[in-house]
């Protein structure tokens, strides 16, 4: 079986190396990238194809893992000549995954999210996939993947992604809203401390710790929940998803004075409330 | 040591009973009180005052464990007559718990929260106390009690404990919001499933149950974050805990059909989705 990578950064180059090793016959296309990428493909010793193009036209699998900006264009440039399955592993919404595959023509697709990161896990880390050509990407894990299929629809494993990710974010803006207001009338350390007998083992740690990246990717974590308010707008008000988009948006507004990582939760409390004090 | 009980419900017949057990004299009043709990007055073998005013006068610690609603009543009531310590150990707000001690006239008053179920606990329910005189409450641990004070300012302890059930009422709302959303794309156990992977052992189980009572109480929980909003609005927009009191009082609209108690959250989320289906 011929598996092919659209893109070749962290995610493709793991996958590719684990695939080779377990008898995979791998390819990709390395034409007008950096020295970086190619020099990456040539020490996993793939199989280089001439263009996109001939990539599309050669693999029985086609993996498209780009930037999540470009995973439109690149499915819009192969699309017509995927003789294969296309799977798109990008990290984007159900509604972008839908996009992409709607340009593949033979309509064989699958839309894939990878779960946790591949850094730690490498070939075995757990993908989800959904859609009608689901299964047979699922073969794969012949070769040592872990991949799940989820169900036939197409936007049902970038949704759980999305959903869960979703979930995490929200908590953070709860846990910083309530721990605020503790810190500002002196009782947080036992605010943590009685909450951690509800929520069980490692929820202290665990609060610092999203307290502080919180602050640190406000921005990001902003426009990461338009996406999701987009999806859960369609079964409810998301009224709490709402309030958590607009939570880090004014986080970054307050804490955009932030220029270093910081050591503790209270230096981050210390700066929204001078910055409030001078207002 | 002379301690009166204002009230003589679970908690002040629990507290009463184990500090009887433990050489502590104890003191009620049950004069005009309902045959049940004159009853459990008798039961416990506690010694009896004619009215609250005798109480009041002879209680070296009053505590007092009335509804919610007869908190400052009953504060206002004796306030003038105290004269030993008085805590307020009532399920109220900080701001409940000022007013209501404020009519203390001697000034000798500590504010207390029960984190916990006494029912469970019995005497060594975890009890913080906070105020002027909260170390003077806290000598009761010599009787077997588990009080431990927070801080000197009155509202702390209550703050606590009301910052703690907002938490974790959020936490529900985001949940049933998530996974609504999940279930209406049929990708709910998933996602669950997922969840649990970060949020570790317990989680799915505790999500299922919160769930459901999310939904059995709706309405009382919206009610219940009137208060906490009016807290954590004293030090930011309390964006996360307004969308969780208005997600509260939506789900009390959507969910008044319930009847029962439902025997899986799939129940509640099919009656949401019929009668949003009828609309």
């Amino acid at each position: 079986m011929k598996i092919g990578f659209l893109g070749f950064g962290e995610v493709a180059s793991t996958l590719a190396a684990g695939l080779l090793n377990n008898g995979a016959e791998v390819f990709t296309c390395i034409e007008g990238r950096s020295l970086k990428t190619k020099e990456l493909a040539k020490e996993t010793e793939l199989n280089l194809c001439k263009s996109n193009r001939k990539l599309a036209e050669s693999s029985d699998i086609l993996i498209s893992a780009v930037t999540p900006l470009q995973a439109v264009k690149v499915a819009k440039e192969v699309g017509k000549y995927v003789k294969g399955v296309y799977i798109d592993i990008n990290n984007i919404s159900p509604s972008t995954a839908e996009k992409a595959l709607s340009y593949i023509e033979n309509g064989k697709t699958a839309d894939a999210s990878i779960i946790g990161s591949v850094r730690k896990n490498g070939l075995n880390v757990n993908i989800l996939v959904s859609g009608p050509f689901a299964n047979q990407f699922a073969e794969l894990n012949r070769y040592g993947m872990n991949i799940n299929v989820i169900g036939s629809e197409i936007g049902q494993a970038s949704a759980i992604k999305l959903l869960r990710s979703s979930f995490t974010k929200g908590i953070s803006a709860l846990l910083f809203e309530t721990l605020y207001s503790a810190y500002k009338m002196g009782i947080d350390t036992e605010v943590l401390k009685y909450i951690a007998e509800t929520e069980g083992e490692g929820f202290k740690e665990s609060a610092v710790s999203r307290i502080i990246s919180s602050a640190v990717h406000s921005s990001r974590r902003a426009e990461e929940m338009g996406e999701v308010i987009e999806l859960i707008s369609k079964s409810s008000d998301a009224k709490m998803s709402k309030a958590t988009g607009e939570f880090f948006k004014q986080l970054y507004c307050e804490i955009d004075g932030i220029n270093k990582w910081p050591g503790d939760y209270t230096e981050v409390f210390e700066l929204i409330n001078n910055k409030n004090r001078k207002k």
